[in-house]
């Protein structure tokens, strides 16, 4: 009963902010500074798509609240670009529209959990879901596959993490941070055992637009009856202020998710919405096919600088750097970058992952993300030990 | 342990849409609509605070993230005027911008409960507010108030409903629905028996800027170590679309209020923060004091024609119809008012008020919301049966 000055148990065990020791490092350089920890684009949104594009004479609800599940004209767009991307049968009342993949993750999350229920999350995983579980009293389980290499081992991994108080199945594909995308093979894997363990089914596919190497896989194609897909306006196509994204899931789910929308965040803006309904048209597509090309260019690049294999999807790299830490470990190798101007993300927001470190090479123009690339590179290079 | 096709059981016990019986007996009506169960105002934006007013050329971050807390400029305007209005020391950690008072009001729920924890809200209350406690798993606990003379009595329905799990008291004022402003001497008692139980205190003050009767007294100025203060530039300045709000409370709790903030809608869309910040001068200042005069007007108008006393602030009227309902209840009386184009909000939406109804004078131009004020009227005046 937390009473003041007592707070929520559940959000008192959420991680805060990960950046002030290395803000305040970063302060005392002079040069050019880095930003990778930031997962945003420096692309801005396509033409005719910004808030100075929209006339309150064309839209005279521009500025009053929109419906709560979405505007129809927006829902009618999702609804026909679901099917013709999916397969999957979709009916309006299929889809919310909400205040980002956050917002929709949220609903997802709040329509199922009750306080003490487990979520299984495959690890790496977007840093803020497990927040989200835990600040609706559900347990965030992460199931670490960074080194699985089937989707028999996959399962072994999921099964070796799951329990009687299991009731839904977090993915994350394309990945953030690995950049990975999930075979068919291992998605098929994974709504199978869903299906058979009774689980809901959490596709997180906020960068389906964003793949280099294979192909996507819708994991509601696979179970639809119990998998919710959660999509981001932001991530697609470079508007994440705007908040929207969106959400499609099993027909009589869809009123326990609006029910917790409407009590988080009322409705989704509504000139987001309008500018959400212009993008999904061939405006969006051609800025979509300019920006993926430019990501995997300069992902490729980014790699080839550091070593590693090339991204297969998404705006990240997820890069191991065991070798060169000491004895302070991850905190103190941060802090070396942001004395060099360069920002990164911990691993440990996405997991189990004490070693790693992520990294975005979109959310700055290219020359100068590889600028950045170039600071991390020289400190990962064996010949030049890491030291502060 | 809701696994498929169960959901989380506070949710299912939150009412879902309620006027979808309404909005099909409406669907036979030909002539005008009076859609008076909406919140919001006929008035536009102010001059140069509508979306097609902000340049990407003056604002490069417009399409990005803000920051998670909100834009530093929002955030220092906001503590100016939050000092200049309620005289209480207010630092930049002080103030978190939101979603709208929706999100605020959840970043505050679900920092400080924990399962089963009760809220007392006095009721009649805004509808949401008893949703978002429960999305977070939280009891509310409606405290009618509505026959209540004096602080005493107040207090006196204050602690009838209080318990062990009491941890928080929630005060709506300028009230919606009921108008009422509360005066000085209550919001003190309140504010002396939160701080004698060790309650946390919210003050949801949305219409802090509609007052025709007496004066708005904050929530904060009178506990400020205990209180949160919930506020809306949907509601002052005619920008609900925008999904706009924000919260003032005790320095210590707000990096919690960040911690959920962050994981239910992540940051206040961008571009709704640059003209909440442009709102925030003189331009906003002549907005509400035309708006308020005109709400003023229509309102007191709307009263005199329903025979009841003129409202004392916010946009509402809350009327007691139960000298007119048949044996079917208020169901019956608001399809025969959907039947005549009129739409209102049904008195359990705001506690247990079964006989009641709410109008909002504000949401159609004051002609139109007074044509739908007659209708109800008629419906309401004694020589008239109200039936089917």
């Amino acid at each position: 009963m937390p009473r003041p000055p007592h707070f929520s148990p559940s959000v008192s065990v959420i991680p805060g902010a990960v950046y002030s020791s290395q803000a305040e490092r970063m302060r005392a350089w002079k040069g050019e500074l880095y930003p990778l920890h930031v997962g945003d684009t420096w692309l801005s949104p396509a033409e005719g798509c910004r808030m100075e594009d929209l006339r309150a004479a064309d839209h005279p609800e521009l500025h009053r609240y929109a419906p709560i599940q979405g505007l129809p004209s927006l829902i009618d767009a999702i609804v026909e670009r679901t099917r013709a991307r999916t397969g999957v049968a979709t009916e309006r009342e299929d889809v919310l529209v909400t205040t980002g993949a956050t917002g929709g993750l949220g609903a997802i999350m709040g329509a199922l959990l009750a306080p003490g229920d487990e979520v299984l999350l495959l690890a790496p995983y977007w840093p803020l879901v497990a927040g989200i579980v835990a600040s609706f009293h559900g347990v965030p389980v992460a199931v670490p596959f960074l080194d699985v290499r089937g989707p028999e081992e996959l399962l072994a991994a999921v099964r070796a993490k799951a329990g009687p108080r299991t009731v839904a199945l977090y993915v994350n594909t394309p990945n953030n941070p690995t950049g990975k995308v999930l075979p068919r093979a291992w998605v098929e894997a994974l709504a199978e055992e869903a299906r058979r363990q009774g689980w809901w089914l959490i596709g997180d596919e906020v960068y389906e637009d964003y793949v280099y190497v294979g192909e996507h896989v819708s994991t509601r194609a696979l179970a639809p009856e119990r998998t919710f897909s959660a999509y981001s306006f932001s991530k697609a196509y470079g508007m994440a202020g705007n908040r929207c994204g969106h959400v499609v899931g099993p027909t009589e789910a869809m009123g326990h998710l609006r029910k917790v929308s409407t009590h988080s965040f009322y409705a989704t803006p509504t000139a987001a919405q309008v500018v959400a309904t212009r993008v999904l048209g061939s405006v969006g597509d051609a800025w979509v096919a300019n920006a993926s090309a430019r990501y995997r260019e300069v992902g490729n690049e980014a790699a080839r600088r550091l070593g590693v294999p090339p991204p297969e999807g998404s705006t990240f790299l997820f890069l191991d750097v065991s070798a060169h830490l000491d004895a302070r470990g991850l905190p103190s190798f941060m802090e070396t970058c942001a004395e060099r101007g360069l920002l990164l993300s911990p691993g440990p927001s996405f997991g189990p992952f004490p070693h790693h470190v992520r990294l975005c090479f979109t959310c700055v123009p290219p020359e100068v993300a590889l600028r950045g690339v170039d600071v991390l590179a020289g400190l990962l290079s064996p010949r030049r030990p890491v030291s502060r």
